[in-house]
């Protein structure tokens, strides 16, 4: 439609576009002519909509005309309503294959004798508690690009530190939660070896974790604790001895061709604006399934920002179980924000309506369309391995480090994570791919965003388009390609296991 | 007593003394015999106590004889119960003076415009959420000590990073603590400088903060948000020039003679072993005592290791406004915890029992003796100014880290810390002293521990010979001596705000 296209249309079932930039009364739109004066972000009816109709955008519907709705009005909160009802989940009603490939995708990974394929080679540094953050950070501070210069392919040694691990009860949802991101990082594929540190007397354990896994030390694997080590320095000493002989073993590891089916995705969103459902998001669900179609795992996070459409999601599911298990998370979560005198009440914000999002269905389906069209293989506890080649769902909260933290312990090897406002993030072991939801903010943030997903709105490229570009991106960057947050060193500083109870 | 002694008293008027070994039966203690075997921490009665009288310890009621037990005799849960009582709480019935000293001390300190008086000279990167954490660490990171060297009144360029600041609600208690943490930072006197690095569309708002707490732009206080920067490196270049503008101004500052009525003691315990009760604790407790005899500040906290003692705070309390507010408090945490779904029984633990701890007040008597003797004057919220001279109590959890965050936050500028377990604890901008319970971990962990309470055990030193020690390494260390975490470049990835809230 070229650059100079006003509006956007998501699905062709669609009664509604969205302006791209201010209309003026009686811009051609499709068919129609505007009747008002629209807002950039807001939507306009390309049809008549009889009062008590349902109103469709994402192929969805988001809510009941509260009037008739001429074509070419100006759809919002005046004439859109949400209509609240009893949600009577159905399961698996909705299941559409994924397109099918023209070929079998391969990229160059690392084939770990688990049988697990890295995109990386890190050695870690693990702490089970704050008190042995220090500790973590001098040991991998100690290997600088000199040192580690014999080991050409060891991309670096990380510790990953943490404000929790102590202080805290000894069993319930968030003593589990912190041993799955434990366990699953000890045994993340992009970790070649791994040193976990911890003080000794913390609640969790070390022990604990071996224990409740059958991890066992061995030449990529090592523990110890500040206590029995007799110090900070001793302990930093004794880290930097383990970690020197892992080296020669770690950078062993050669990339070789593995099939696209090995990548597990996170998919990502943080700082949104009135863009991210209808550019970076549908863009990333597309390359989702892509990649599902290769047999490969999309990983969609974040319960609170897909409230209110998980009946959406339900409808995916390719099991009742499936289906069954993640309504009980979304019971989980009213009881959790209950208990902690908050809410989950997602109603668009004053900010969020100004931007020309009517309704919470509208809102969640925007954060959803991340997950592409497949069938839902899976729902996950937060960190919880990700044992279901598809779609998948893994509970977490909606704030990026603590949700990417899960997303990675539960597996996922590559990130792909989509901003509006802007964001810096970066992640280790798993890589992370920013996609901006704007030409404009590709451009502000040039050093930090590695994909535009904006020239949707202009009409240069089509959600296709991008999605597939996002999909090749994903199998650059997991042979090795460094995306802009490595680039810039990020990754250090954000594992943030999510801390659920209370901090004694 | 020599080095051979065998037992330990506590106060005079206590029923019980501790054995500091395994005590024969037989064993001489005062005036009595042992009439069985004593395990090393557990108790022997000096006298006859009949059924239903009370025994005393820390010169405190500790529990009641539930059969006689005659003198000589083990006391333990065969013969020691803890009698549930409603507590009638009762308010400034235990008003002790502090003592008087001999002479005025005083230390070198730096004087601030504001009037408050700093122990070190920092420049601080201070951030809102974890999406600027990378930023602020790799500005500090800038700061080597070649740059820093036409600087050599500054103490370096710190960042403090954390785990939280967005995915939260923004009212509700874990939100106000958070930003009473950001502002106590902001004004803490051991910072001649502050950079405030934010995302932008965090929660966690800077420009709320400044907003709330009246902060304004200067050329020793200055504001970034990565959004509006665009994007991390133009972040991290324009927090390294804010940096250096600052750097020459903080380098101006000099030490001065400053009365020890200017110092604010937090006073921390971690990883607590059987001795700590009976050694650092109190010798802590007879500094704090000195301290505040100088018109100094104590700052106990760790809400839930004092829960069950709480009425003798109680008695302790200034004015009945003081006391009421610490019950509030400890029933607040019993409302935090409960809908956590976990529970405040701090029963002492099978460890605990073993260690020779009876009842749930022992335990807690152990942790309370480390703020002395003196009137509680305020208590505080998490992170709040202490505002009081004397002995003052800030509600926070147990867990290390967190606590002292609080402490720092509520204006300490010198830690001491007691451990028996052993722990690497520092923190930054106020320097830590470490405490060691026993001599076999003051020799152990050598290079963290500063002070060695363990003497106190052989009968080598008194609680108050070592608690002046305490005292006069606090004034030592305030003047510029560096702690033994210091050496070792502590301090850099300890500081936890206290997250309350769900995280969203
Ligand atoms: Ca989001
Ligand atoms: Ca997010
Ligand atoms: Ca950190
Ligand atoms: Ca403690
Ligand atoms: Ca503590």
């Amino acid at each position: 439609m070229g650059v100079d296209r006003v509006f956007v249309r998501l699905d062709a079932s669609d009664d509604v576009v969205t302006a791209t930039r201010p209309l003026e009364a009686g811009t051609t739109i499709e068919d129609v002519a505007t009747l008002s004066l629209v807002p950039r972000g807001h939507k306009i009816a390309t049809r008549t909509i009889k009062t008590g109709e349902p109103v469709k955008k994402y192929a969805q519907i988001i809510g009941y005309a509260s009037e008739t709705i001429p074509a070419g009005a100006h759809v919002h909160d005046h004439n859109l309503a949400f209509r609240a009802t009893d949600v009577e989940y159905t399961f698996g009603t909705n299941l559409r294959p994924a397109p099918a490939p023209t070929a079998a995708d391969t990229f160059m990974g690392y084939r770990r004798d688990s049988g697990r394929i890295g995109t990386r080679n890190y050695i870690g540094l693990l702490t089970s508690v704050n008190c042995s953050a220090t500790a973590a950070h001098k040991i991998a501070a100690h290997f600088t690009p000199e040192r580690l210069a014999a080991y050409p392919n060891v991309d670096g040694v990380v510790a990953f530190a943490h404000g929790t691990g102590c202080g805290m009860a000894g069993s319930g949802d968030g003593f589990a939660a912190l041993q799955r991101v434990m366990w699953g990082y000890a045994r993340h594929p992009n970790l070649a070896g791994v040193v976990m540190v911890g003080l000794g007397c913390e609640m969790n354990q070390i022990d604990w974790l071996l224990e409740a896994y059958g991890l066992k030390q061995g030449p990529l694997f090592a523990t110890m604790n500040i206590q029995d080590v007799a110090g900070l320095k001793r302990t930093v000493d004794a880290g930097i001895a383990k970690v020197e002989a892992m080296l020669p073993i770690a950078n062993e590891a050669r990339r070789e061709p593995c099939p696209a089916s090995a990548l597990t995705v996170a998919l990502q969103c943080g700082g949104s604006d009135a863009w991210s459902g209808i550019t970076a998001n549908p863009a990333l669900g597309y390359a989702c399934d892509l990649l599902v179609g290769q047999g490969g795992t999309g990983v969609l996070a974040e319960t609170p920002e897909i409230y209110g459409a998980e009946h959406l999601l339900a409808e995916r599911a390719a099991t009742p179980q499936v289906g069954k298990k993640l309504i009980e998370r979304i019971r989980w979560w009213e009881d959790y924000v209950a208990r902690n005198k908050g809410s989950m009440d997602n109603n668009p914000s004053p900010g969020n309506k100004r931007g020309g999002l009517t309704t919470i269905l509208e809102k969640s389906l925007g954060a959803a369309a991340k997950g592409g069209t497949t069938p839902l293989t899976g729902v996950y506890e937060y960190g919880d391995e990700v044992r279901t080649p598809g779609f998948a769902f893994m509970d977490s909260p909606g704030y990026d480090p603590a949700s990417v933290t899960g997303q990675i312990a539960s597996g996922c090897n590559v990130v792909v994570f989509t901003t509006g406002r802007g964001s810096a993030f970066g992640s280790k072991p798993a890589p992370t791919i920013k996609v901006a939801t704007t030409s404009e903010l590709a451009t502000k943030m040039n050093e930090d965003m590695d994909v535009d997903a904006g020239p949707i709105l202009s009409g240069d490229k089509t959600v296709e388009e991008v999605g597939r570009h996002i999909y090749e991106r994903i199998l650059a960057v997991a042979s090795g390609e460094a995306t802009k947050s490595e680039a810039q060193g990020l990754g250090d500083h954000e594992f943030v296991p999510w801390q659920i109870g209370a901090v004694m």
